[in-house]
């Protein structure tokens, strides 16, 4: 299996008429980031840009701008917290990087090899604050109920996923309760916030909220197929990181699966090997990849992501037609699809 | 000059009469810390365990106690408000070990030496949304900006001091900024949320925030004397952390002014040579608490602490006496002398 790449999507890609629709907010968005990343510290505004400048997709701050308007909301507030949205994914990104001892992200040297990892960690403690301030400041205590749960469910996630590290016996189940909360959890809330602040009711809010719970277990599973079968310029990050770190993703999990099931004792010495004893050399990664395929494993994967897509589209089921439910639901195709 | 030691304080001594008066209330503060800190994840516990459990001196959180009593307040929050400033102080200070790569912590052995680095890390950020999820619970939107507004202040003096760490030509006014930030704006801010409980008003508000703030600087000051002048049991923490890092305080300032003033190049050169050129050997710890011996730094820096003591409590001026005014003038006392 290849997955295919497409490094400029054209315009009439499904994240592309989301972005097109949302021009003008995410414009407002960026003002914020940019003004609130600031500080008299010059090492702060300096790794923030780093980060936070490179871009990325802004996909969580998407999803709070896109339930926004899916609700009506006629106010203000949905800036910040689409803004606050993405000072927590970025100091979980910098955090993360130093944990996982990252080379690359977002296409760019990762902040903690050009100013080390005390920096990362400590501006990361400040993004997150920044984060805090931003939601304070939209005086809405339920929006900062769903956003600081989510906070801790994500640390959570991600220590859960330190400690099952080079565990090649994790099951389907912990692995998917550890991407439910180190990633599903932020794009749940990023979702759930919108219909808070516009005061749409339980119902609406539930279904945005299992949207973006949904769409962040598809945007894991997809991503951790690319670590095997994408190419670095489409990740933004260093194909084979997952392999390298001894981290278990649902590939391998399946392709480990098979092996048992068959006893195909090469293959299950070859998992064990390079996970749980963590000792690898050169040409294990591509083994690795030539075993997943052999055994569909990327497929697979990618098809767990297109269930999750489907039930996500589904819960938009209660919304009337609309330009932004039609967004909402190419954002879905798009993160199924998702490899620029 | 000599800094004493008292292991145990006698029964009659300042902290002890706060902490006789806020027995029951730091029991509350505790239950809830214990479990809060709770998580399926068992490291997160575990760790949480090793330094909370480890104790301290909960000065933190009993300011925010002792506050709450000095404003006649009659709810509940404060014991929520209390456990998330100590849950707030504790990622601060997992990360300042990784960051500083301590060995000592509370007298224990350092988290990041035992668990990795990565723990420490992730724990901490867990510890930090714990603590919003407390303030999310009282419900009151001026706390929360406080504590926040705080924690980012805490990052920013964080990333300056490292930012300055082996420049040995830091002046007083920086290193004044960076404890202000790093150490006393934590102290301001749990001593400030309380009157916002009780609804005390502006003056009283700004009369604890102050009384936080000067306690917390000279909290520092007594800090960076001991470093270099205490005992490691009284301490909790190993004697030469500072110097050994590079880490410019104002004892170093001090004796670096004079040396300058006096032209004095053997003692220029050794400066420059440990902390800027960051070489150092066996012997230069005894070297450096010699010079600043004297040059009167350690005095002169706990005459600093005694200055902001005394301020710190002419701000509590505006409050009638009662046995709570007693406390805290006492903890401020305690501050001073603190040895244990």
């Amino acid at each position: 299996m290849t997955i295919k790449t497409k490094t400029k999507p054209s315009t009439s890609s499904p994240i592309e008429h989301l972005l097109a629709l949302a021009t003008d907010d995410m414009a407002q968005v960026d003002a914020i980031i940019l003004e609130r990343m600031q500080s008299p510290v010059g090492m702060i505004p300096d790794l923030a840009e780093h980060l936070v400048g490179a871009g990325g997709k802004r996909l969580r701050p998407l999803l709070t701008i896109a339930s926004a308007h899916l609700c009506g909301y006629q106010g203000e507030h949905h800036y910040k917290l689409a803004a606050a949205v993405e000072f927590i994914h970025s100091a979980t990104l910098l955090h993360d990087d130093v944990v996982d001892r990252s080379a690359k992200r977002r296409g760019k040297k990762a902040a903690n090899l050009i100013w080390g990892n005390a920096p990362s960690i400590l501006v990361g403690d400040f993004l997150f604050a920044r984060a805090f301030n931003l939601m304070v400041e939209t005086g809405s205590l339920v929006a900062l109920g769903i956003l600081s749960a989510a906070s801790s469910v994500i640390a959570e996630g991600e220590v859960q996923q330190l400690a099952g590290l080079r565990d090649v016996e994790m099951t389907k189940e912990v692995y998917m309760q550890v991407i439910g909360a180190k990633t599903a959890a932020l794009f749940a809330a990023a979702a759930e916030v919108s219909p808070v602040l516009a005061g749409s009711g339980s119902q609406k809010q539930a279904a945005l909220k299992a949207y973006g719970q949904e769409l962040g277990l598809a945007f894991q599973l997809v991503d951790d197929a690319l670590d095997y079968g994408g190419f670095e310029a489409a990740l933004g990050k260093s194909v084979g990181d997952d392999f390298r770190e001894g981290k278990m993703t649902l590939p391998v999990i399946i392709a480990y699966a098979n092996a048992k099931r068959k006893s195909d004792k090469p293959a299950l010495g070859f998992w064990q090997r390079v996970i749980s004893d963590h000792k690898q050399s050169s040409g294990d990664l591509e083994t690795a990849t030539d075993l997943l395929k052999q055994e569909n494993a990327l497929e697979a994967t990618l098809g767990a992501a297109r269930i999750h897509i489907k039930t996500a589209k589904l819960s938009l089921g209660i919304f009337p037609d609309s330009q932004w439910k039609t967004a909402l639901i190419r954002l879905a195709d798009f993160v199924a699809e998702r490899v620029s």
